[in-house]
C-alpha cells in the first residue's frame, strides 16, 4: 500500500449550510479529509450525509469524515484549517462555535458575506493565521442534508488584514479546479468591500417591498438612480475605511446585472422564507463604518432602517 | 305640505369609494340631495344602495337620489357641490371625469389624500370655487357596495389656495354632526402639508417590507430615527413651498402614533389588497417639490424610489 509523501489536510468546516456544503465536497475530490460541524441537521447529516446537486458539476453525496455536534467533538488532533461558514445573524457567536477545534497551527478561515467581518475573529484568536475567502456563488438549501449549486462558484480568499501567505495558496489550490477559479489576494479587505457595494445594495432592496427580483429593482428609473447613489455611498465608505475602489464598478455592476438573467439575492430568498437575514454583516457594518468614518449615508441608512422594522416584526 | 325655504344643496359625489359613500351618507341625513357617480359599482350601488358599517355612527344604507356612470348623466341642472373623493392613482384624470356636471356656479369640492393635488384642478376650472378637504377618518371598502368606518371622521377644509367663503361654512355646517368636527381654515393648503407629515412618511415605509403597521414600524430605535428624519424633510419642503409647520409636530406625531392602536395605513392596505397605491400624491409631489425647491430630501428619495420598484413588479 502506497502512502502520498505529503499527509492529508485536515479541514473542519463550521456550519455546514449551502456554501460550507458545496465547498466541503470538492475538497473531498481534492483528497482533503474534511469534517463539519452541524448542529441542526446532525441526524440526517451522519446518516446520509450532504447531497449536493449541480447541474454544472454533477450531482454527488458529500460524506465529512467526522459529522459532528460541535467543535469540541473534533478527533485526531487540531484541524489544519477551520473554515467558518455559518451564517452570521443575530445571536450567532462565531468564536465560541470554534474556538474548541483552534489549534495553535489552525489556520481559520472566514468563507462569509459582509464586511468587516474579520475583526472579531482576529481579536479572539491573536497568534492564529486569519484567512478571509469570498465566495461569488449562487447556492442554496433546498431541504435537511440538500443543497442545490444554481450558478458560479469562484472564490477569492487572502491573509487579514493583508498579504497572501503560503496556506492561502495551498487552500486556493485545494479549491481550485475545472469550473471554479480561486484566486488569492493580498487584498482582500479591499476585494470584500468590492463585492459590498453590490451586496449591500442590492440585498436589502430585494427584500423591501416583498422579494423583488434584479430585474424589477432596475425597471424604473428611479430604481437604478436610487441603485447608483446607494452604491456611491459605499464606494464612500469603502474609501474612508482605506480602501479605495474605481467609480466604474458602479456601471460594471449595474449593466452586469442587467445583462444577467433576473434573479434574487440571498437576502430576499431567506426573506421569503421566513429565515433570518443577515443585514448586519451585509448592511449594518457597512452603516457603522460610514458612521464611524463620518461619511453621509442617508440612502444606506434609509434601507437599513426599514430593514430592522422588518427584522421588528419577526 | 310645507316647504323648507332653503332649497336642498345639490350635491354630486364622484368616486363612491370609502370616503365619497361615508361622507355622502352623513349629508344625506343632513338633508341635502346627494348623487354619485361610481363607475365599477353601478349595477349594484343603483340596486342596494351604499352600505355603511359603523360602530360610531350606527349601520345605513345610503341611497344616492341619482346613481350614475359618469358626471354627463347628472340631471336637473348643475350640483351646488361636486365633491372628487377618487382615488388619485396613474391613468386618473379627474378634470375628465367632473368636467360634464361643472356649473359655473358649482363649487369644487377635492376630499382627497396628499398635497399639491389642487393646482390641476384650479387650471381646468379657474372660474369656479374650490374647496380642499382633509380627512382625518379610517374607513375602508369592504366589497362591492360595502363601506366599513373604522374610527375617526374629524374634516378640515377651505378654498384653494387660501380663505374661507360663505359656501366652505356652509359646506361645513352640512357635514358637521355630533362625532364629526369640520374645522374650517384660512389656510387649508398648509393643513395639507401638515397632515403630509404623517402620512409622506408612514404610508411609504407601511408598505415597504410588507404591510408594516405602526408599532413595528416603531419598534426598533431605527425606525424611530428614520421616521423622525424623514419627518423633518417633509417640514423643510413645506417651508420652502410657503407653509412653515411647528417642528414639534414630529414629537406629537410619533407620541400620538405609539398612543394609538397599532393599525394599517391606506397605502398598506391597498398594497396588501393589490390595489394602486396612491403614491403620487402622497408622496410623489413631496418628491418633486423637494426637487423643485432644492431641498434635500434623502430618505424620502429613498422611499420614492423603493415604492416605484414596488409599483414596477405590478
Amino acid at each position: 500500500m502506497t502512502q502520498s509523501i505529503q499527509p492529508k489536510s485536515r479541514i473542519l468546516i463550521v456550519g455546514a449550510g449551502a456554501i460550507g456544503s458545496f465547498y466541503g465536497a470538492l475538497l473531498v475530490e481534492k483528497g482533503a479529509d474534511v469534517s463539519v460541524v452541524c448542529r441542526s441537521e446532525f441526524e440526517i447529516v451522519r446518516e446520509h450525509g450532504l447531497a449536493i446537486e449541480s447541474s454544472v458539476f454533477g450531482d454527488r453525496i458529500f460524506r465529512p469524515a467526522q459529522v459532528l455536534r460541535s467543535a469540541a467533538e473534533y478527533q485526531g488532533g487540531f484541524p489544519d484549517y477551520l473554515i467558518v461558514s455559518v451564517k452570521v445573524v443575530h445571536g450567532v457567536d462565531r468564536s465560541a462555535l470554534i474556538r474548541d477545534a483552534v489549534g495553535p497551527d489552525t489556520a481559520i478561515v472566514l468563507i462569509e458575506n459582509g464586511v468587516e467581518i474579520e475583526a472579531e475573529i482576529a481579536a479572539a484568536f491573536p497568534a492564529n493565521e486569519l484567512i478571509s475567502a469570498l465566495a461569488y456563488i449562487q447556492v442554496s438549501r433546498t431541504g435537511p442534508g440538500k443543497i442545490k449549486h444554481h450558478a458560479l462558484g469562484n472564490l477569492t480568499l487572502g491573509n487579514y488584514p493583508s498579504g497572501a501567505g503560503a496556506r492561502c495558496r495551498q487552500l486556493a489550490d485545494l479549491l481550485q479546479r475545472d469550473g471554479i477559479r480561486c484566486t488569492v489576494s493580498e487584498q482582500v479587505v479591499t476585494a470584500r468591500w468590492h463585492k459590498c457595494v453590490w451586496n449591500a445594495v442590492f440585498n436589502p432592496i430585494s427584500v423591501l417591498g416583498g422579494a423583488l427580483d434584479t430585474a424589477t429593482i432596475l425597471a424604473p428609473p428611479e430604481g437604478v438612480a436610487f441603485v447608483r447613489g446607494a452604491m456611491q455611498e459605499v464606494i464612500r465608505v469603502a474609501a474612508a475605511a482605506g480602501h479605495a475602489l474605481p467609480p466604474a464598478i458602479i456601471d460594471q455592476y449595474i449593466d452586469g446585472t442587467r445583462r444577467a438573467p433576473p434573479y434574487k439575492t440571498s437576502m430576499a430568498l431567506d426573506y421569503e422564507n421566513g429565515r433570518a437575514m443577515e443585514i448586519e454583516v451585509i448592511l449594518g457594518n457597512v452603516v457603522r463604518a460610514g458612521r464611524r468614518e463620518n461619511v453621509a449615508i442617508p440612502a444606506l441608512e434609509a434601507l437599513y432602517a426599514l430593514l430592522k422594522m422588518i427584522e421588528a416584526r419577526g
